[in-house]
């Protein structure tokens, strides 16, 4: 039995997200698993670090499954890369220890948002950022950014609202970075909520437009009511970048 | 009369190709002229500095026309901007003298080619690049490319068999660079001919591939034979960057 963990990459757009819902097909998840299968002649389940939302890309997504086989690293990469589609690719594989859970053993995920801050298009990138025409105010939405940073209940910063796991997360960095006209917000954290990180970003452009303010944040956190917060920005402007374990 | 200059990028891909021919109405020149016949109300016709080729890009083409007005360059670019596909943009509307000619007054173009060097694809710009999985020896092309510089004849670097114009053209810089797994390469040169970027390109490849030599260029364009050169690369890896005026 080996315990194999890949890296993989993806342009979302095409995708019903990641996770496999019993017969969607479409999804980042059943089309490895697909080619996993026939290739090792049996159903294979992987377990990716977590889901990301239809429309959102990965950089550096990692998954891992068992299998009884020893089939080498690089025979096993060339066949995937050869047999997915052109929009998703596995980077790396590679065999881990047996104990090597996807999920439980996350330590910190990092994504990264790319808002084209123009009213020019960006006609190389327009799958990979969100346009927004209106001309925001960065240094109010990184002020704004400094609330969110360190350990929060995040429950207005959810989409589900029937969650009834803890809603509380460390924040370890939020930065945001201006490529003229582009404005980049990579935010890590040791987990996330559904489309919190969505919620942030849309909470951070409502406040670079000047809809609200940054010193609104920590009443937003306090309230835990989704409906304080800012909107959920659209899921092609997201990116998974790492996982770290 | 008024003599605007267009600064345009777009992604080809959807389209065929730069030039307006007829009733093809699925071209950039084709799209542009659409928004600003109805923005000015009487027909427009632009000149672009030349065409590119369907399923090519561009970051910097130039295009001008004349016109019954004295609207501001920001209007036209405001108004450009909301009304071409997302896949077309004018990053620059500026008026300049009577006199300036987008093709006739061309003193160089750059243009990029970009190889994407790996079986692992490039999921997120795969518009842009083209991918090859050989490994290819870039000292090999880059041996080859010295052989281009300088004015040549590039009868056999061009697709147009019935060529009766001079076919004698000046490169002024072939620059190969790599950016792992890319293989990135500019070309600056007085003019080019009917798909020559594209047979250069697809001539280092082949180079590259160890299907021809670094030494066997000279021979190719003294033959003036199109035979004798490499193939045509595809036209999704080439983008316009700048012309020089």
């Amino acid at each position: 039995m080996t315990n194999y963990r890949l890296t993989i990459q993806y342009l979302g757009t095409r995708y019903n997200g990641w996770q496999r819902q019993g017969n969607t097909e479409n999804t980042i998840q059943g089309k490895i698993e697909a080619v996993l299968s026939r290739l090792l002649g049996t159903p294979i389940e992987i377990i990716g670090s977590g889901r990301t939302d239809a429309g959102a890309h990965a950089y550096g997504q990692i998954a891992n499954f068992h299998a009884e086989t020893d089939m080498p690293e690089e025979t096993m990469l060339h066949y995937l890369n050869q047999y997915l589609p052109k929009d998703i690719a596995v980077t790396e594989v590679k065999k881990v220890s047996e104990r090597f859970h996807s999920r439980f053993h996350v330590k910190s995920k990092t994504y990264q948002y790319r808002i084209w801050n123009s009213d020019i298009s960006n006609v190389f990138e327009k799958q990979l950022v969100y346009e927004v025409t209106d001309k925001l105010d960065v240094d109010r939405m990184k002020e704004a950014a400094l609330y969110f940073l360190g350990e929060h209940d995040f429950r207005a910063f959810c989409s589900n609202r029937r969650m009834k796991k803890s809603t509380v997360r460390v924040l370890y960095e939020i930065h945001i970075e201006v490529l003229e006209p582009e404005i980049r917000i990579t935010i890590t954290g040791n987990g996330f909520l559904y489309n919190m990180v969505r919620i942030i970003v849309g909470t951070l452009i409502e406040i670079g437009m000047g809809e609200k303010n940054p010193s609104d944040v920590p009443a937003m956190l306090a309230g835990k009511d989704r409906r304080n917060a800012g909107f959920t920005a659209p899921p092609g402007g997201l990116m998974l970048m790492e996982v770290e374990y």
